[in-house]
């Protein structure tokens, strides 16, 4: 019962999915944790299938293809962006959603312990996204449960389906990711996405400039990792002498509450804002992207250039969850 | 992208919309933002669809005129009656909803504009019904989306889609709208929905009168409208000269609040009850509104008599907003 | 309209329920209140009807029984647990849910009474699953309710589809009732469940063995209404009497807060607790139950022994809750 079985070859033996699924698929019954699991045959694999899911969007809209399935969306934190756009995946699929933004128990809110609840939830649901403030909370979910568990954040730890999403919005926006130039802009130290992001690009041939203050750079075990698999990486405290041959310019937000004195925060951020200035220095076909919420790093007169890709972004996200939606369940 | 189009002209362009889309009606695409966008052919129109809804409702339950639609229920400030409402429409229409109820960012809740939240929801969502405490905040959201925006009420600006159940209340009680005697009951004041209701029915030929406290009457810009719109008015202290002459009683709240010495509201909260002796001095054939929820300015008493018709008004919203969401969307 | 028809001669004159719909089974229209309401009978047809619901769920997932329904799943305290299986129960069967975890109307959150709250729900939705602190406030809003209305839980009144599912457990794991020794072991006093489990029990030939501290057993009311009914009762302090002829060992959890002296709960608490001991103690064909939340009263290590009941108890609750929706509705 609780006994692990590694998720490369878990198959849950549910009833709930009897027929017409692939169970000879690779994502089949598996569990989403990490960018670990996803070299790039997997990537191309999903991102396949997200551009399939895409085509279908844009067509019909939505389609039946998880019909009578039903999805646990269990987020022990709020996030209306990422809960609602695994809602959105799944409702385009055909497929239901049981929504817990608050894990609550009436009387007895003692506090019940993350495996129970995940068990007493894949009693009613087929598959379990999971949102939790502990890192490793999801993995210990995914071992208890016999249902597939997506992780949607565990705390400082992985968000695995941002990062692919990422990565998908580059595909779908320049065609590939081989040969282009990569520069991520503002806080690269506390930023969970650009991690994992710059990990999945070590898997392609990139070159990738990090561009922050002083205090926030790209820690060191990702540059001793990255640069172990070969990857081009430089650092700046500038824009300016990356911004020419940036092909995605992935800009985060750099936090006051980062810098002990406002006014070392104050002579700094104005480096890693982008305006129109910025995109008239910037290649004609290169992107804008942006994990959101965008608070000022970016003008908001940026957002009518075509380049300023991080509202499609989203959508781009919207694809990536059906697609592992879909690819757990057995349905690609 | 974000140039503004103005409501009237507006066609997505979204790809979510491919098939069997009526796209040369008049409200496809379109934001509801406001009573005055509806003169009367277009209530009219509403009021047919929303009647087709009715009949509808009564004979199958549910239908799949909207099935592959998403909405988007975004509510800034809590309102379990008009979030429930607009959630079943679309349901009933055999659409999906993201309910969002609170927006909020986990750890990065410092603040996402109005806009960008609406950006993104468009991302996932074919429509928005936006509910927000700041006055003008639809049209700002309207202006940024793609998608149609529908105001579920945005401050003490406009609650259009309450105006419009209320009127199509009486259509479908009384038959028509011409030669009635409607009387507005309570605090005329501040209630948002008297003020909507009074300059939707100036395009009919009614007569008006506005039964409230001295401190709570109809605002003079009103009934200055009204009056050069020739619409008959009239203004007393106590029902009793209008009851009997009524078609339509509009029964509202007068708060205590409102008045600064306790004495003062109870001297005249009775005369702004409405109880079974009420009814017995009314016409046989009347009805009785109230936008809800009702705290005691109608007696229990009332409820069952044939002329309550508060709560069938409920049921009214539920098809007017049917009718709303399928012909944004471009399927009547 | 709001005339109080007795539940059991109630149906409903609702449009929404015209096609096919079984007019003539027994619990058509009816509002599910209590368990006073299944004799032997009525609880066959339940268990008749879940049983084909847990083979539908085990062969297709889903299925579109009440398909254009709409549940309005009114909770007004948090439960997740029993909330998410009323959702998933509905959407099973193919319907749709306004999930209403928190009642409240912007402005005016000053209280609209429970009967004006359902009468408006009822507007927009097809059943009602009602959980609400005070006892009696599911019959109260089913005397003002047209359609259904299913008690979740009412304080320390009723929680009759708890009950339903336990005894539902029973019957699937173990085949039949009669004969039976069920032994409830913990917090007999103020357990809602043991109560409402016993009663139903008292319609079978069982014998049950009440094991608990001295100052939470069972009360003497039910222990006198099972002796007039003629089952076979007997209470003890410990467990390690009753084991070995237990076929249903019930387990509720001793809340610390029940005792006056930390110390005195530190004393007994060891003796309700269920571990890989006790199991070996016990039949082989036995089964563990528990209405969970689970804290402390069964040790993780029993989790994986087949005679654990209590997850695959959650799933026999989904069971319940569809063929008491599908039944009320009219649809078996």
């Amino acid at each position: 019962m609780t006994t692990y079985i590694p998720p490369g070859k878990r198959r849950p033996q549910s009833p709930h999915l009897p027929f017409g699924d692939r169970r000879d698929t690779p994502f089949y019954g598996k569990d989403i944790l990490s960018v670990d699991q996803f070299d790039r045959t997997a990537l191309e694999h999903v991102f396949g299938v997200a551009h399939q899911m895409r085509e279908m969007v844009e067509r019909v809209g939505t389609f039946d293809l998880l019909k009578g399935k039903i999805l646990a969306n269990l987020f022990y934190e709020p996030s209306t962006r990422t809960s609602s756009s695994f809602l959105a995946a799944m409702e385009r699929l055909g497929g239901s959603v049981i929504a817990i933004n608050e894990v609550r128990y009436s009387s007895v809110a003692k506090g019940e312990s993350l495996p129970d609840t995940v068990r007493t939830l894949e009693a009613y649901a087929d598959v379990i996204v999971l949102r939790h403030p502990e890192v490793g909370s999801a993995a210990l979910a995914a071992k208890h449960a016999r249902k597939p568990v997506i992780n949607a954040g565990d705390g400082i730890g992985e968000h695995p389906t941002q990062a692919l999403l990422d990565l998908f919005t580059i595909v779908e926006e320049l065609g590939q990711v081989d040969g282009l130039t990569v520069t991520m802009l503002g806080d690269l130290k506390y930023g969970r996405t650009v991690h994992s992001l710059a990990r999945l690009l070590a898997q392609y041939d990139v070159r990738i400039n990090y561009v922050s203050p002083e205090t926030l750079r790209m820690p060191e075990p990702i540059i001793g990792e990255l640069e172990r698999r070969g990857v081009k990486q430089r650092s700046c405290n500038a824009l300016e002498p990356a911004l020419e041959e940036t092909d995605v310019l992935y800009v985060t937000r750099v936090q006051k509450e980062r810098f002990g004195d406002p006014a070392a925060y104050e002579s700094v951020a104005n480096c890693y804002t982008v305006t129109p200035d910025t995109l008239r220095r910037a290649k004609d076909r290169m992107i804008i992207m942006h994990p959101l919420p965008r608070v000022s790093e970016i003008a908001l007169e940026v957002d009518d250039d075509p380049r300023a890709a991080y509202f499609r972004q989203m959508e781009y996200g919207l694809y990536v969850r059906m697609a592992l939606l879909a690819m757990v369940l057995g349905k690609v």
